[in-house]
């Protein structure tokens, strides 16, 4: 297939902004006027306009004006069978999951059902400018079959798998150890780097597993040593106490993984709100990572992620951004760091002394400012380095996936235009100072009607006013 | 002018729900299908349509159909010259006014960016089906004077005054307590009781007023018993803080107030983050009111709103919800609700054991779970109450203003319209707990793009679809 590129304003990250206190932008690459080209889905050239555009001589071009245009962004932790109930009323985790979530994922189980509803999941995720997701599916091994050919019809990037859960969870939506095993491991010759396919294994979370199952999950890691694992880890503080009362012989949550030989790199806890001291240094050493989903933490009350305490660079743990849709109430990467930025604001207060001045940490207090450039870092390259595909996307260095997301800073609720020329007028950007300033607006003001176009691969599979 | 009539599916309160532990469809009204009828902007008659349409032969009736038809929202604290800073990043509350607010509040001295800046105000408003608010202006009593007169040339419910500030800010933003007894004298005799506006004495907050400006608001007050008083008050700890450092002889925050004769009915303090479970008790004796505004508290960390302790039926403060835009960062009620959601779930979790035993309070923790039938009641009914202009707005009692806002439970993020069709399918709901759980849907999944249409004083202001 011939080249092609993609002219406008770009922005992504070659670094960590947690890591350049004070001089973030140095984290920053930014082209006012710059020329991606791709072939073949893959970026094979980078940079000014100017400098690159002499290189393809009769290079078709895409011009893309008035848009900031960045790297599609990572959902680090989804659930696409909860597609229909997010935001359904009203309980902490463990009576959600029984009253709304698992009857609604059991409906998956119809297979008409299942395409209808992760079909509508992918053209969320497109629309909310998601090009790459590390999702949940259930213990059902024919919707999760579905999951991975609509997700290969789309040529979007992927990780997922069949889930473990064995109890605390009604009959009819568990598995037998036997079963989870046999599906697992079909599922991964099947479909583990295939096209932009990766296989996570996926017990559900610690308290929905007997030790039988967990058991088989570290057998399945053992003998698959080049998949991912994925699940959930100290979401809310009543489910560390199950955790605990099942498993006495741990004494906190990451001890049971550790103990079944499920941590290590590519291995995703998501939440991790009540993970101590300890299990972060544990984890970081291990090149675990965990997700941060505010929206889910706020909408089900489960508590603060300690956004400065996984940034800290003495022990600093990998940490992708995901929205938990259904536990998270909005689909949209950009709501997530509307709600992140809350939630760090909210510990920054907790941390600088003025309430309890024992718990002053003003460097931890700091880390929890959510500055753009974190932000976007966070749902693009951050994301993908905790996802361990750092090599494949979030970023427009040369040999990633052509994934990505045109932002219109004027769109969003009726205030958003205005509030975007106080930085701007009624022109473009012209440095990045304005250009993060437009980000910050969009993440806070705006939402995913800012979103103007998503292409994947190299080729427009968006565009908001085409509706 | 002659009467007319609105006919739709109605939803209003009789009464506070959070009296209703368990049956909170008491303290609702509910006409599947309705009518309301309006002469001279007032509701004359409202009921079933069965029987209220044959008390009114030959009336012309306007049908919205496949829409919940409210009382208008009413947002009980908002700044009108902050619409263009609203999320602003990003610091706590003192340096974030220093740096973004006053200088953006400063250009409102230029009477045609404040006539501009008021006219995007209140269409913001209305697009989010608001309206009725408390606002700030700032002390500039000719911007003041603007702000009055365009709700007035909108026919809006309107409660403002000149701004109190004469230290803690630049120079060129604060008056003198001489120019503020002066404006304000004016201004009250000019707009208060005149068409829907009412006149609120309004220092900004204890921080930015000397002794004596508290004093001259005292006399206002005095001298003015029919008006009203708003300000701020104990929204972020460092703030609290630097309020009992300038007055040595209170022993919190609301006796500043109260030592200058400010606290009683019609007073309302914005925000009470920080209020101690003594200054609540006096509060609820008082019949003084706060605002509680989750957006702001939650951007600029300031802190959870005790939700279950302001609704403590032993001592109940009366609670209006309001935006603070643009500390808070959205315009829309709705976006409140959620955000009210989530700190309340926050609360929950912090109350019911899991954390800290000693913590546990499972009637307050209760309290904090924000059921669609208390968010609606809070935004409408309930925050009439807290501001004293329940006899005018808030409801559909008969002779009340006719304010009312269409919703539309499929508007909102792409993911909205399939998450309502769990309740409803593609029908419109039958019943009140259908009804309900569309409210639900369309505070924490939709925003204001729910809002069809917003009618003030019974004619349509603002048509969505006719934009």
């Amino acid at each position: 297939m011939a080249a092609s590129g993609i002219r406008g304003t770009f922005i992504d990250f070659t670094d960590d902004p947690w890591r350049h206190v004070g001089a973030e932008q140095e984290a920053t690459r930014f082209h006012l006027d710059g020329l991606l080209v791709t072939e073949d889905g893959v970026i094979v050239d980078f940079g000014s306009h100017d400098e690159v555009a002499p290189r393809h001589p009769g290079l078709s071009v895409t011009e893309i004006p008035d848009r900031l245009l960045l790297p599609g962004f990572i959902d680090g932790h989804i659930h696409v069978a909860q597609t229909r109930v997010l935001g359904a009323y009203g309980e902490q985790l463990l009576p959600w999951l029984q009253k709304w979530v698992f009857p609604e994922e059991h409906r998956y189980s119809d297979p008409d059902y299942a395409r209808a509803g992760t079909t509508r999941f992918f053209d969320n995720l497109l629309a909310s400018g998601t090009t790459t997701c590390q999702a949940f599916t259930t213990a059902d091994p024919d919707f999760t079959r579905i999951v991975f050919e609509e997700a290969a019809r789309r040529n979007m990037r992927i990780i997922t798998g069949v889930t473990a859960i064995d109890q605390h969870a009604p009959e009819w939506f568990t598995g037998t150890p036997e079963e989870f095993y046999a599906a697992a491991t079909e599922l991964i010759a099947e479909f583990h780097g295939v096209g932009r396919a990766l296989y996570a294994i996926t017990p559900r979370f610690a308290y929905g597993a007997s030790a039988e199952l967990l058991e088989t999950c570290g057998r399945l890691r053992a003998e698959h040593p080049e998949v991912w694992v994925h699940t959930h880890i100290s979401e809310n503080p009543s489910e560390v106490h199950g955790v605990l009362a099942l498993h006495e012989d741990c004494t906190d949550y990451l001890g049971v993984y550790e103990k079944y030989g499920l941590v290590g790199p590519r291995f995703t806890g998501g939440h991790g709100v009540w993970l101590s001291d300890d299990e972060l240094t544990r984890m970081s050493r291990a090149g675990a990572a965990v997700t941060f989903c505010p929206c889910s933490n706020l909408y089900l009350g489960s508590g603060l992620f300690r956004l400065g305490a996984v940034t800290d660079p003495d022990r600093r743990v990998l940490t992708s951004f995901g929205t938990d849709m259904g536990g998270g109430n909005r689909f949209s990467m950009l709501n997530v760091l509307e709600d992140a930025y809350k939630v760090g604001m909210l510990n920054n207060t907790l941390l600088d002394g003025s309430v309890d001045p024992s718990k002053q940490n003003l460097a931890e207090a700091e880390r929890n400012k959510l500055s753009p450039y974190r932000a976007f870092y966070a749902i693009t390259r951050g994301s993908a380095e905790a996802l361990y595909i750092d090599d494949k996307v979030g970023s427009f260095d040369v040999g990633r996936e052509a994934d990505l997301v045109a932002l219109d800073w004027r769109g969003g609720p009726p205030a958003t235009a205005w509030h975007a020329s106080l930085s701007v007028g009624d022109a473009a950007p012209q440095t990045l100072e304005q250009a993060a300033e437009l980000l910050f607006s969009i993440m806070m003001v705006g939402d995913e009607r800012a979103v103007a176009e998503t292409w994947v691969a190299g080729e427009r599979a968006y565009h908001r006013d085409a509706r």
